[in-house]
């Protein structure tokens, strides 16, 4: 059985990953192959416990986690969410699309959190030997597409990280193109302006590479 | 103000580091001093959410964590704890007595679970920015003292850690004792064989060296 395809989906609040990994996930399943959608912080009961944690805190501790607390939570739940399902998935041929992996580790908690880059590596080396997506598609935005977006979703589903200002987010965005410059053979970058059914067009060609 | 001295009791089941933590803290009470007694995995709001999923698991999850994972998890409640409760504590001018610290993810996650030391000491650099005690208090007792201790607990608190096999805690106990021997400076041997008021005064006794 030959080895699955691991494709992360990347990129700040509104970009429109959650869509995006299910259109991706069909049309992947029209050429006959087994496709596994998951998520990040979650994907297992141990992970998907963690990630209530983090975002929604613990009782009544307003102050909430600090950086580093918070990055060894998406380590550990990470850690799971590879040992239980993505590495299992891969191992018996099926692709796995996951929305936010690593990246968004280093872009939030790196970028605008206060830990360093060698440090959130590190913590991925610890809990998951390093794994890495075959491909990450980087899914980009103007910010105003995405405020526009994020205007229109439920605002009893805003979360700790999703209501950061915006400051907050341009940090996080500019960390997620650096990452793409610094390693252009794992990333792809993908203009995610248009319509869902154009920006799914421009991900599917960039598999191109891939298969 | 002068700074506070932070204690951490260490051992394995049994070895009665709760009942010695308080009979402690009374001791040093009398001397004037303000004490905090907290405990780890916990201590906080946050790092006690942390400790049930560590203890207890997550619903029907029953293989549980994988040492990577409970390692990780361990190290974030650690960070909590140290951020928001010990180093408060101690910069007022407070000593603060924990019951279990560093050493018990050294001695439970790296001794008996495949972490290398360097792993260990490496996540808490990152989360905590390797505090340490100023004095480690390693109560040492014979592994049928123990076991008859435990005994006589109620069964229904025996959670996962606890109820690992004898030689799963043999590792442990030589884990503590060369970590001990490794750094004679930071720790303080004491035998908890004897009755709680011979074992309290010999750690009353090891703290001559500290104030």
């Amino acid at each position: 059985m030959t080895r699955g395809k691991f494709i992360a989906l990347e990129g700040g609040e509104g970009a429109g990953k959650s869509t995006q990994s299910r259109l991706l996930a069909a049309a992947l399943r029209e050429r006959g192959l087994e496709v596994v959608t998951t998520r990040e912080p979650g994907g297992t009961a141990g992970a998907e416990a963690i990630r209530a944690l983090v975002l929604h805190g613990v009782g009544e501790d307003a102050a909430g986690w600090s950086p580093r607390a918070e990055a060894l939570l998406f380590a550990a739940a990470r850690s799971d969410h590879v040992e239980k399902l993505i590495r299992p998935a891969l191992e018996r041929g099926a692709w796995v699309i996951c929305d936010r992996f690593l990246d968004s580790s280093r872009a939030y908690q790196g970028g605008g959190g206060g830990l360093t880059d060698e440090e959130l590596r590190k913590l991925h080396e610890i809990g998951s030997a390093g794994m890495l997506p075959d491909l990450t598609v980087l899914i980009e935005v103007a910010p105003e597409v995405a405020a526009a977006r994020l205007a229109r979703r439920d605002l009893g589903g805003t979360d700790r990280i999703g209501s950061r200002d915006a400051a907050y987010h341009a940090r996080v965005a500019q960390a997620f193109a650096s990452f793409a410059q610094a390693e252009p053979e794992r990333f792809a970058r993908v203009c995610g302006n248009g319509t869902l059914e154009e920006t799914s067009a421009l991900i599917v060609a960039a598999l191109g590479t891939l298969s």
